[in-house]
């Protein structure tokens, strides 16, 4: 997916939403585990509730792989079945050396046929740019996670003490592809980092997880991370799919997806307003 | 496996080889593509013709992923076939949010059985500790890889300038776990880099790639990076898997293995002398 029209999807449909698809056979609703295929059973019933308030899916790849052939099958029949005018990121977390990352790169671009892969930057240029070689596919580079993890090494200050390492991740690697091809990961639970960040790259989208479950303020990110074409993808997982464990999940799901996009409504008609 | 277990292994057989098992169907001998899983097929003769010459399996992900749902299936059979005394690296470079690395645990050590994984540290913490929490399975981080993106971030001077970003990330995580649960990759391209790490993580077993295709030299890496435990795994993959890509293949990759393991032979005994 092109980046204008992405855009245009988050002025159409009024919303920066993305719907983490980290789909746990354990938490799903239990009247889902005799069918055939329950991730997918349910991973349908969400996209079905709740395409019409997002602009993109992620599954997490490791809630598939932790159910082995059946669980890289669930992965692929979902994506698979998520309508085209919406964007869909693997959240893969990988990066390995350059004829490794190709591999990586055919599977999620090809096999899965996903617009963009979430990547780790710790190996470099060369373990990134076998993802840019693909047209309309997209780089989303972990910056700024969302974890209490990011003060061990993301946040560690440099040789000359005015820039952190997730800083100078984000001003090498932006010289790597233009921002239509890539993103970057900056999580909502640190307001305060957008200031920043938004310094170094104006005009790249992020993708923003952090809000729901994990805690983090939708309107702090707006307030600090918003570009003049929105440029953010603000993802929430649990506190969607598993609004309810009744046979009403998907309804449930939908009120919350609704409830964020209300939310995301007001922001998208003050950025975009033409 | 235990870390006892392994020194046993490497002392028996006079070998700390690792072949990775990077199996890329375009790159298996051609008549093997006939077999129903070609990937498995290969992998199978790989096993055969090495498994008493080697004491680690390195299967990279990648390369299985890169085949989707078939992929993986290749992958889970290939490690069921490698022998129990063997050490098994599934090459998987992940790390995620905790509830989410858990998966990937679930995937790698329940799933397929492995008893390590390879694992960025850029996440911090909480995104290895749940690889942490398995029995006689390992984590092993990624400190200082051997293709040139490592010059992007590892090589990076932090504050007080006495030290790189590599060596943070050894020291920071050299505190998360025991050495007999953690090791680290470090590139056989850096043979002036052991001393540094060697100071710094003494007793962990390092994991080596970049010998064979990428250039580094096995005396180099045993000369200064070698504990009184040997305490390296060293790792070859395309100069043993694709030695030939005629019948003989298996053949061909034994006398490969056989090579290094006779240049290993002399270290071994130099180092575990009684």
């Amino acid at each position: 997916m092109n980046r204008a029209f992405l855009i245009e999807q988050i002025r159409n449909k009024k919303s920066f939403l993305c719907i983490g698809l980290d789909t746990d056979p354990e938490k799903i609703p239990p009247h889902l585990l005799q069918e055939d295929d329950p991730a997918y059973t349910f991973n349908k019933s969400i996209i079905e509730a709740t395409s019409d308030l997002c602009v993109a899916y992620k599954p997490n790849t490791a809630f598939y792989e932790a159910n082995g052939v059946a669980g890289w099958n669930s992965l692929q029949k979902t994506i698979a079945y998520i309508p085209s005018d919406l964007f869909v990121i693997a959240d893969a977390k990988r990066a390995d050396i350059g004829n490794t990352s190709d591999r990586y790169a055919k599977a999620i671009f090809e096999g899965l046929d996903a617009d963009a892969i979430t990547l780790h930057p710790y190996m470099g240029y060369d373990s990134i740019k076998p993802f840019l070689e693909y047209a309309e596919k997209w780089a989303i580079l972990l910056a700024l996670t969302s974890n209490n993890g990011c003060q061990d090494f993301q946040m560690l200050d440099l040789t000359n003490g005015s820039e952190k390492l997730f800083e100078k991740v984000l001003k090498v690697s932006k010289t790597w592809a233009e921002p239509d091809k890539m993103m970057y990961v900056i999580g909502a639970t640190h307001p305060e980092a957008f200031v920043k960040v938004r310094k170094i790259v104006p005009d790249h989208f992020l993708l923003v997880p952090g809000i729901g479950a994990q805690g983090g303020s939708l309107a702090e990110v707006v307030r600090y991370g918003a570009n003049d074409e929105v440029g953010l993808l603000v993802n929430a997982s649990r506190s969607i799919l598993y609004a309810s464990s009744g046979t009403d999940f998907a309804e449930a799901a939908r009120k919350e997806a609704l409830k964020i996009r209300d939310e995301m409504s007001v922001f998208v008609d003050q950025i975009l307003k033409d």
